[in-house]
C-alpha cells in the first residue's frame, strides 16, 4: 500500500517537497481491532506544528517511516472486534497519510451519515467543529445578544464558532485574510461582517462594522490579534484562547497576552485544548448535527483526490491559501 | 485645618520628601452631605500609581493643592443629611490626606464596630479585604481541597485571600519578601507555608512546600511571578489577575502573560477590578465580619500617629518595607 512520509526532519513549516510517497506492507488486522481503508483524510493546521514536535509535547514522526498524523473517515475492511463489521464507516483521530490503517476498536467513533456528507465528520462535526463548540458553548457560554469577534474566520474552527454564535442568538464579526475568505464568511457562513486584516486601515474597518463592543473573543491566530480585539471588547468579555497559528511556526519570543488589558477589561480568558472535550463528543453531535442536516451550519471544503495530492494541499494550508476545510479523498 | 499635598508632579514612586503639609480653610458642610473628621486614614499601594495618573485613567492630584486620595474611617462632625448624625462613624473611599472632609451622604458607608476595631474597616473589611473576597469567592470560587498560591502574601489582599482559602476548606501557600513577612504569613495568617522570593533558590523551596499543584493563583505582583505559578499549576487552574504592583511604577514594556502556559494548563484567567464589587459590599461584610469578630481572620497593621506621619509611611509602603496594613491615626 501507499504511505506518505517526511523526507527529513523539518526546520520550518512543511512544504510539498518535504514529503514523499513510499510503498509499505499492508498492516495486519490487530486482535480486537480493525483494518480500515482511509476514505477522507483531514489536513489540519496543528499538524504543521506536530510535524516539528511542537504540539502538546508529542514527538514528530520519524523521517522516512513515521505516519503523518491526521483524522480520517475510514471504512472497515476487516474486523477482529465484535463492535465493528466490514463496510462500517467510522471517524478516527488516529489515522494518518496512508491507504490502510490497523486501528484499535476504541479509537473509532461511529458516524451519522443520514443526510450528512461523511466529510462533514472531519470538519463541522469533527475535531475543528468540536473545538468551536467547546469554546463557544462550554467556555464562553454564548447566548442571546452576544457579539463574537473571531479571527481565522474562514477556517473551520472560526467559521463554526461564528455560525454557532448566530444560531444561539448572538452576532458574529469575523477577521480573515483576503477578499475571497471574507466573502465566504459573510455570504456562506452568514456572519454579520468580516474584515480583511491584509487591507490597509483594516482596524478602522473593524470599528465601522462592530455595532457593539465584542462580548466574546475567540482567538485562533496571535496575541497581537487578541490585543486588537481585547482593546475593543466589552467589560467582562469572555476570551477563548484556542490557538495561536501565527506563532506555531515562528521562532520569536513566546506569545504573550497584555495583562493590563485583561485587568482593565475585567476579561475572563480560557485556555482551550480540544482533547479535554472528547468525552463530550456525543453532546456536541447531538446539538450540532441537526444544524448540519438542515443546512444552517455549513463549512466550505477544499477537496483534492488521491493520497499523492496531500503534500501540496498541506503546503497550501500552511500558507493560509486554502479557503475551506482541507480534505483528501482517497 | 491641615492637609498634605504633592510638592510637584511625580516622576517616580512617591517618597516622603515629595509631600508637604499646608494650612487650608476648613471646608463647609455641603447641602445634603456631611462634614467629617478623619479618624483613621488608609495608605494603599494603588495610590502610588494614582499619584502619577496611572490608575484607572484618573488624573493625578494637582501639585500644591490637590487632595491625596485614600480611604478612611471618619466621624461625622456636622450633618446636612437625614441619613447621618453628628458622632456617627463611617467608611468612605472618597477621603484623603486632610483633617476634615466635605462628603456627600452617598459616599459614606455605615460601619459595624461591635467587637470589631474601626481600623479593620480599612483593611480586612475595607477595600483590600473586598478585593481578596471578590477574587477568591466571586471569581475563583474557592472551595474544599483547593490549593491557593498567592504572592504579596503579607499584604492585606494576599493575606486575606489566603485566610479565606483556609476558612473555605482549602490550603494556602504564600510568596513574600523577607523572613519577617514570611513568619507573619505562616504564624499569624496561618498559611500552610510561605516562601521568601528574595532568598536564593526560592523556586526550589516553593516546589518543596507545594504538596499539590496550585488550583488557584492570585496574582498581585508581576507577570513573571504569574508565569512561575502558572508553570506549577494544576490543569484548569483559576487565575485571579488582581494587581501587578511591580509594574505600576516601572517604565518598561507592558506586562504580559505567556499565552502558551494559559492554553497548556487550560487555565482560566480573570481580571479583577475591585470597583466592580462595591455593590456586593454587604454580602462581603456578611461573610467576612464574623471571621474578623471571632479572630479567625486577622491582618497585622503598621499604625502611625498624626497626619504629618503619612508621607514617611507612604514611602515605606512603596518600598515594600511595611509588614502590615498601613494606617495613619489622626
Amino acid at each position: 500500500m501507499k504511505q506518505i512520509v517526511l523526507r527529513a526532519a523539518l526546520a520550518a513549516a512543511p512544504k510539498a517537497s518535504d514529503f514523499e510517497m513510499i510503498d509499505v506492507p499492508t498492516p495486519a488486522c490487530p486482535e480486537g481491532g480493525v483494518l480500515a481503508r482511509v476514505l477522507h483524510l483531514s489536513l489540519d493546521p496543528y499538524v504543521g506544528a506536530r510535524l516539528r514536535g511542537r504540539h502538546m509535547g508529542e514527538a514528530a514522526p520519524q523521517a522516512g517511516s513515521g505516519l503523518i498524523p491526521g483524522a480520517a473517515v475510514v471504512e472497515i475492511v476487516q474486523s477482529r472486534s465484535a463492535l465493528w463489521s466490514k463496510g462500517d464507516l467510522a471517524h478516527t483521530m488516529d489515522a494518518g497519510w496512508a491507504e490502510l490503517l490497523a486501528l484499535s476498536a476504541n479509537s473509532l467513533r461511529r458516524i451519522d451519515t443520514d443526510g450528512i456528507d461523511p466529510r462533514a465528520h472531519l470538519g463541522v462535526l469533527g475535531m475543528p467543529g468540536l473545538t468551536a463548540w467547546a469554546g463557544m458553548t462550554q467556555l464562553a457560554r454564548v447566548g442571546l445578544g452576544d457579539v463574537l469577534l473571531v479571527d481565522a474566520a474562514a477556517g473551520t474552527v472560526g467559521g463554526v464558532a461564528g455560525q454557532i454564535a448566530r444560531l444561539k442568538g448572538g452576532t458574529a464579526v469575523g477577521i480573515a485574510g483576503g477578499p475571497a475568505k471574507c466573502a465566504l464568511v459573510e455570504n456562506v457562513y452568514r456572519f454579520a461582517a468580516c474584515v480583511d486584516y491584509r487591507a490597509q486601515g483594516w482596524e478602522t474597518a473593524l470599528d465601522a462594522v462592530l455595532r457593539g463592543p465584542p462580548t466574546i473573543l475567540f482567538e485562533n491566530v496571535s496575541t497581537a490579534m487578541l490585543a486588537t480585539g481585547l482593546s475593543r471588547a466589552a467589560p467582562y468579555a469572555r476570551v477563548v484562547l484556542c490557538g495561536l497559528a501565527a506563532h506555531y511556526q515562528a521562532d520569536g519570543p513566546p506569545a504573550s497576552v497584555p495583562a493590563g488589558l485583561i485587568i482593565g477589561k475585567r476579561a475572563s480568558l480560557h485556555g482551550l485544548v480540544v482533547y479535554d472535550f472528547y468525552d463530550r463528543w456525543d453532546a456536541f453531535t447531538a446539538e450540532v448535527a441537526p444544524w448540519v442536516r438542515s443546512g444552517d451550519l455549513v463549512i466550505a471544503e477544499d477537496v483534492v483526490s488521491g493520497l499523492e495530492a496531500a503534500p501540496a494541499l498541506m503546503e497550501t494550508l500552511m500558507a493560509g491559501a486554502n479557503t475551506g476545510k482541507c480534505v483528501v479523498d482517497l
